[in-house]
């Protein structure tokens, strides 16, 4: 394991040292003789959290397993570690479900498409964090979108993250009950993350709402599904009155990722680019290298804000 | 591509022989000059999708790539189809989202945790399957669940995929709206799986209904998540309701499933098998080779199908 950078490099700003333990919300979880996250092949009993996770501060999730290996990979360089790069090894190799990747104190983990899938990969993502006893932890989802009103390549920071009512709000069924809780993200990481944006040529990025939805066709008024049973009229009327309420982009995951941090109250932040303008089309028909650097964006902005807070940004 | 096997074998039960196309419920569809499946990496233009796909009568999907990956092999041996099974390429290769493999007539693919991860490849895989001008498909999805009082290791036949209110409907969000669908699934398919069970030395199997639930740790009642707000009690009178509902099994995907394939009338079946039993715990602590074996057991019942469709089994 490459030393722990978090103790060895210069740290202009000390914010983010602030002794916050990460909690969950859950008083049966202290009596289990042995916790297993069964979903990333890892547990209490069989692996020593605390020495493989204890000094991790910044956790980027996202969608896809490359994107989240790349990113490991850029952080790995950009923070100068020592090693191979190319030696950066996937901590649930065990499981197909997730992929996890350590570098210094970064924690880079994909989480599959939808709600759920991230819903699965949080519980067992906090008590991971939790069982680490660490502490100071902050959590960035970086992601891809459909924009609406935006030039596609666009960085969205989100502002509120909303269902498909513009709300900011997420329900979450408990035991046949719906619970409703709130999809606050921090407001100050988000500036603080703009500012960031501001010194990275060529990165557009703003603040703004972003909606989340259960499906990327018919949820998110797509005309080229399987099944459509709307007009061309009626799809721009939805996305029109979304732009109306804020809402600047349109993904799959936010609000959960956004409600159960709060719960858990770690800061946590939405990154995501837009791969299209939702107004003028539904297919991501964009040349596939031209997604690829779209999607490196919220990566390098995640990684300038890190080596900003860590006191090693030029 | 090895020959298709398909048109080559035996075949003494001919009811699959009916001459149903695959229909898609989208009027906006067929004015696509393109349609790109972006998700696959494939597309009508960039691929001809009749000669790749339009023999295929048998679609298997399941959560994890590896698993189906290896049922893919698993139906190569049993097909005893011509090539070297370690050469079946990932035909979703430029992708992580999905995997997907063609072993003669039958495909197998993955379709990651959760409802919104498998609707994605769900709407992608009907208009695969029209664009492929497929004929007499019949989809099964193969995959784990939590079982409600029954032995670890049991199959599950779904009778009806249920919600977590345990009534055989799936709400689906359209353009901010929500529409109910029936998750309606093939009676006589269920059983003609149950009689295959029979057949099968050392697969105990039932029909019973399928709880599906957007997430894994509150929504299913586990009190090993990172957020949990109810008593052991609380846990075990919701799983003891289910119980009497029907509901034998409690997973993620079902309830889409059904309904998707409903509404464009194509036949499915569910076959889980059951992991743990949910009466007595939560966490999955059975050893890693008694799982895998358990996991094997849906698949296993699914290429008996199989071949005695193609009339080719024992």
């Amino acid at each position: 394991m490459p030393p722990i950078l978090f103790n060895t490099v210069g740290n202009d700003n000390s914010d983010y040292i602030k002794d916050e333990a990460v909690h969950v919300k859950n008083p049966h979880l202290d009596s289990l003789e042995e916790d297993i996250l069964y979903h990333f092949n890892l547990g209490t009993r069989t692996h020593n959290l605390p020495e493989m996770f204890g000094d991790i501060k910044f956790v980027c999730v996202g969608g896809s397993a490359n994107r989240m290996k790349a990113f490991a990979q850029l952080i790995h360089r950009e923070l100068v570690l020592p090693g191979d790069v190319n030696d950066i090894q996937d901590i649930c190799a065990g499981t197909d479900r997730y992929s996890m990747y350590k570098v210094g104190p970064v924690l880079s983990m994909s989480h599959g498409m939808g709600i759920p899938s991230i819903s699965i990969m949080l519980h067992e993502l906090i008590k991971l964090l939790y069982h680490a006893r660490c502490r100071d932890v902050m959590l960035f989802r970086i992601g891809t979108s459909g924009g609406i009103g935006l030039a596609p390549g666009t960085v969205v920071i989100t502002d509120k993250a909303v269902d498909s009512s513009f709300r900011p709000r997420f329900e979450q069924v408990v035991l046949g009950n719906v619970i409703v809780r709130s999809t606050e993200l921090d407001k100050d990481l988000a500036q603080e993350l703009l500012s960031c944006s501001a010194e990275i040529p060529d990165l557009a990025a703003i603040i703004g709402d972003t909606m989340c939805t259960y499906d990327f066709y018919e949820g998110q008024g797509r005309l080229d599904g399987a099944l459509c049973s709307f007009s061309q009229e009626e799809k721009l009327d939805y996305l029109r009155k979304a732009y109306r309420a804020g809402v600047r982009n349109i993904e799959m995951e936010s609000t959960v990722f956004a409600a159960m941090c709060h719960v858990c109250g770690l800061k946590a932040a939405v990154i995501c680019v837009t791969l299209l303008n939702r107004f003028e089309g539904d297919q991501i028909s964009t040349p596939h290298d031209v997604l690829q650097e779209y999607q490196q964006r919220p990566q390098c902005l995640v990684a300038h804000f890190i080596k900003k807070r860590l006191g090693i940004a030029k």
